[in-house]
């Protein structure tokens, strides 16, 4: 009877029509569709592969056809550029990055139980990288005009998907101009996503990427630009993904008082081991993994790791692909992708249980504040205390 | 005898030609000197006087005649560009900033108290905002013949000051190309602060001003500019000035492990009241002072206040000039300059003592750290956890 009411449901559900997913993800929400990976898969590959890619839909996932897609790129002076997929990819030349992307309410179940926010209850994986590849942003803003003119009065650049609320209106954002038009921004117009077509969940047949912005402003399934010098009135850029003072609340915020999310703040969290594993003594070693990114393009340089609740502090060794020992650094300014780390050291002789915890610092010696609570807000985005992470040390494994 | 001693001494003493300092300046050091104002008057005036900017010098200060003064562009192909006071004042055009400079060491008595470091003692005005007129680097190294040839291979840009040890070595530092040549980046060679000729402490006849960046790369009394593939090599560019984790002690340390300080991390202080203030019962009202700031042209959004060690939080207000109600941005990725903040708070009913806290957020929503003891580091740098104020509240004044 359950399974027939859905059916019934179905039909005329928007929802209806989304795609399938991977059965490992755990979904925060269904309709819309929002879901992350276990920890420890992040941490097992430098590309996050894309079945396992946090989901975070805002709206149902919408058909696009790709021969009739259209993309419109509206606000100039010489009018409305209108491409379609195949100009897209032929008209422009072809950029790959590589770019993590992160959800601003990433980890925001660990801010909840500072005290309780509202919002999809994450963990630490709503966040991936990924390689996308598409025309630069900058470049077809040049083929549609945009000049000196126009660098005058334009301030922001509008993206507005074909996803759609009952009422018609599409989820939309925006970014500043600078970011979009910068040859140093990287903002790409991808229509692949690690390799190959970017997938219904991921915004099919286009997805603006925002390099170190947070994901809200990589708009899916890309409708329309519109070069502006106003930010997006969607309720996504105006009423949503701000951050506020931990002593604000619902009967006091004022969206007005705080600027959209844009870059986002040096990021850590451990993927391995879990919160309350159980370690033999006999290992003798404690190993850890995690990842460690930064908004802006700010490179992570460090990443300190303590077994006992902070006292002390051990420095992890960072990887910035999947070869063993790499260690390169992208071009200044331009670090779009994570790192991931990993750490192996003693077990503590005396300790019954380890408080683990990660913190990582950018090339602007930017760090992670201690704890939850100063961070707090109302939305429980931005969550980017140390990650802390108790695990037991099991004295004598023949018992078991 | 003692004076008569020090008069000896001051004819072979190499600091016996140092200017004369305002009284009120607290000196951490003699010779280099090195002094910051009391902290109440950096929240005074928006532009910190010329007289009360902390002065960070690292050898004696050179007296440099302004007439026969010549700076030295090197390492471009087309030769060694020399310039006069004159022409660099008349051949390009003044730009006019204004812009906060930091010491890497400010704050780092806090960081003491967490465990003793190596370094000068600063309390929390090894900061200040001037305004600084001159040409911009970026006009001067076209002028020089920078072009997109040079762009294949320059990577950063070296100062070398006039100061100059016994040995003969030049004070030096350098910053990235990106910086430099950016017309964003702001970098001047400045022969003006506050609207007069910078004095000998600051680098007369030209100081080069960096915006966002540590202190200690805004050369002063700049006598060279390299244009090169590589980082200064002087001691303060290499072994100094560089951030580490809280485990490695000198013992461990590995300066090579880590990048140079360019820009800073947001950072923000209490200048009133002191540690250790009364306040009496009957004023009802605690009203506090500081400023705020954040590097890499990162703007302050918001400045919190803890009146209960960081329990509860308001929202202070900030002022972005003198003028009452001022909010103004400057332009994104382009505030350089600090923004000072005040709160009018009732005094909690019950409490005796206050530990008064604040603590700021920048634009990229990066925020400082509750405590010094994990941004610890061997040269007590970069010290921006919250700053912790206790004050105490007299319950009844008429018994004093
Ligand atoms: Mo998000
Ligand atoms: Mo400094």
């Amino acid at each position: 009877e359950d399974l027939k009411k859905q059916y019934t449901f179905k039909s005329s559900d928007p929802y209806s029509s989304d795609p399938e997913r991977h059965p490992v993800l755990h979904a925060n929400s269904l309709k819309p569709f929002t879901a992350e990976p276990p920890p420890e898969i992040l941490s097992d590959s430098y590309i996050t592969p894309t079945a396992f890619f946090f989901k975070r839909n805002h709206l149902p996932v919408p058909q696009v056809d790709p021969d009739s897609y259209r993309l419109h790129v509206e606000g100039l002076p010489r009018g409305v550029l209108t491409l379609s997929l195949e100009e897209l990819k032929t008209r422009f030349p072809k950029h790959t990055i590589t770019a993590t992307l992160q959800c601003a309410g990433n980890r925001r179940s660990e801010m909840n139980k500072a005290k309780q926010v509202k919002g999809l209850n994450w963990g630490v994986g709503a966040i991936g990288n990924a390689t996308w590849s598409g025309a630069k942003l900058r470049d077809v803003l040049l083929a549609a005009g945009y000049g000196p003119d126009v660098a005058q009065w334009a301030r922001h650049v509008q993206f507005e998907g074909l996803d759609k609320e009952i009422t018609g209106s599409a989820y939309g954002a925006s970014v500043p101009i600078n970011k979009a038009i910068s040859e140093e921004g990287d903002v790409l117009l991808a229509y692949e996503m690690n390799g190959e077509d970017i997938p219904a969940d991921h915004g099919f047949p286009i997805r603006v990427v925002v390099p170190g912005v947070v994901g809200a402003r990589s708009v899916k399934w890309l409708g329309k630009i519109v070069v502006s010098a106003e930010e997006s009135s969607s309720h996504w850029q105006q009423k949503d993904y701000k951050g506020f003072s931990p002593g604000i609340d619902w009967d006091t915020v004022d969206y007005k008082s705080a600027p959209a999310i844009q870059e986002l703040p040096v990021q850590s969290a451990i993927t391995t081991p879990r919160e309350g594993s159980v370690i033999d003594r006999s290992e003798e070693m404690l190993a850890a993994k995690g990842y460690a990114w930064s908004g802006g393009g700010r490179e992570v340089i460090r990443v300190d790791v303590s077994l006992d609740g902070g006292k002390t502090w051990n420095v992890a060794k960072l990887k910035s692909s999947d070869k063993e020992g790499d260690q390169t650094s992208p071009p200044l300014g331009r670090a779009w992708a994570w790192k991931l780390w990993e750490i192996t050291v003693p077990l503590p002789p005396e300790a019954q249980e380890l408080e683990l915890i990660c913190k990582a610092v950018d090339n602007s010696y930017n760090t992670q504040p201690d704890t939850f609570g100063p961070i707090w807000n109302v939305r429980g985005l931005l969550g980017n205390a140390w990650h802390r992470v108790k695990v037991k040390i099991n004295e004598d494994d023949d018992e078991e």
